[in-house]
């Protein structure tokens, strides 16, 4: 069958609020720096929001950000997630749709608020996110555009999804709708303390054959697999997951196929903020494997849109991402 | 009597959505680059919004980010502004607030939703400027914190409001109040097309005496004097207005007191995104001329802050006003 897309994702919907902050106040507000921690009320939001400094908001989303990249690298990507009918919907709405990605998700009426998500970017470029996931936690069953994952090469889940219960609902019809039409399930483990939350889903997962790709960090494999020993991780993550890509910060990043492993290093840049470098790796990964670019160049794409992507700040790519592939890694 | 203001300015409550545009575009769309243009319907806005490429939002209001600047300076500052009880309004108060202005204007209920100002960033880093004013055009007399002004050493206008007839009407309302409690009313012509608009009222509030500091550019000054001679429309709006201060972008700057003219070069930097600039240069005289600086120091102060934003996109301050002044122009 013909596909359509490269990639349709499947995430929340998210407008990010980003404002710089010291570290002691990310103590005294008792997060853990580099983390997303949910918030369950709008109340929480607010009370946050009016502690933080001045602030810009940008479209986000971990796998709405890879889409748009995705697109930005010349793929044909969709986007599956839910917004209210408000402002910061209109706003998440146009952000994608201009990056060249399908949207067609229906606007969900009344409250809760789209989503939004407080980071607070520290001096030393870390984010620390404060989600609070309004209309995106809603996403049911029903609002899938199950025409446009048959349609799509790879379908990738973030594990944030995981959280709430309609999209964790949605995300299982979703596997058996790209399954049935023999297409390849992407997975990306998102954060530590989701795995927390819910290691068993995500490692029967990764044991049953449900998940043909998975990204993660070195420290979401590791707690994943439950080990500190990241050869043994590699080894027991990788055994029915046909491509794994474990990014490492500034160690750079490595994919394990066919039991074969290829490393890449990191791309030297200022870090101004790290919001979306795993996202946009992931994109740069996502286009190579399904516009048949060898895995490890693959990889290096995925390099440059993750220096692109926290060299400034906003998780959204700003350089002509075609262009500077070309420039920085010529075919 | 004491002020508890250096500062208090009257402005559109705005919020910036800056995006990446070509030069065909602005010409395809008819636009003039570089200038303000009013979109009078939300259809129109929301027209023109869809064309956008994927953007940010940035809180912005010419005023407003003046004294946003005279904050981060140190200064003391207050802000009168409408905004609409929606998303786009929390994130104008919030900003403002966060910046360390007081902002005690009542949000207005209903339709129309808080002005945007959809700002076309083109490769040179010029922004073009096409503003919805929503809710920031029915700003009432009756919304004045009148004590606010009388409280402040300036009270601070913006052409731009003359457009608005409430606004208009609330501004001279303001004018009276800081007059009485013999305050100085500062005032910036905004934009060559506002003062075609508006040039007979700025013209007559220039030689009546009504204006005791005048901010323009060069172009702005040009048209208002309605001539070609920078030196005659400097002898001729200097006659009534004690302060007058005139950006020239890479030329610098001058200001006429006591018919003495000082000049300052503008500083060198990588210009990313020049809104703002103007905005900034007056919120360092502004906070100068409050804080017992010389002119001439005053003038090098709104320099550095007008660097400072065109370094980056958006027109508030990132960097530290304060910690920039004490490194670029030591006391």
């Amino acid at each position: 069958m013909d596909t359509k897309y490269d990639v349709v994702a499947i995430g929340n919907a998210i407008v990010d609020i980003l404002a710089d902050a010291d570290d002691s106040f990310i103590a005294e507000e008792g997060m853990t720096k580099g983390s997303m921690q949910l918030m369950f009320s709008p109340e929480q939001a607010d009370a946050l929001y009016a502690k933080m400094k001045a602030g810009q908001e940008v479209s986000g989303g971990s796998a709405a950000n890879t889409v748009a990249g995705v697109a930005a690298l010349g793929g044909r990507a969709g986007f599956i997630g839910q917004v209210a009918d408000d402002q910061l919907g209109q706003v998440f709405a146009h952000d994608i749709k201009a990056t060249g990605v399908d949207y067609t998700t229906v606007t969900r009426a009344g409250e809760p608020s789209t989503a939004r998500c407080l980071i607070l970017v520290t001096p030393d470029g870390q984010r620390t996110m404060n989600t609070f996931l309004g209309a995106s936690q809603f996403l049911p069953a029903s609002a899938l555009d199950e025409d446009m994952i048959r349609a799509s090469k790879i379908l990738y889940l973030e594990g944030y999804l995981w959280d709430p219960e309609e999209p964790r609902a949605a995300m299982k019809r979703a596997i058996e709708v790209a399954k049935d039409a023999g297409r390849w399930v992407a997975f990306t483990l998102s954060d530590v303390f989701c795995i927390e939350r819910h290691g068993d889903d995500f490692r029967r997962m990764v044991d049953d054959g449900t998940i043909d790709i998975l990204f993660a960090n070195e420290k979401e494999l590791l707690a994943l697999c439950q080990t500190d020993d990241l050869e043994a991780a590699l080894v027991r993550a990788h055994k029915e997951v046909g491509v794994l890509v474990v990014t490492r910060s500034e160690q750079g990043a490595l994919a394990m196929y066919n039991d074969i492993r290829f490393d890449v290093p990191a791309r030297a840049v200022d870090v101004v903020d790290t919001t979306g470098a795993g996202d946009l790796f992931a994109a740069g990964v996502l286009y190579g494997i399904t516009n048949n670019v060898p895995l490890d160049r693959s990889m290096h794409i995925g390099a440059v849109c993750a220096a692109e992507i926290i060299s400034h700040v906003g998780a959204r790519p700003r350089a002509d991402l075609k262009a500077l592939i070309a420039e920085k890694i010529p075919a």
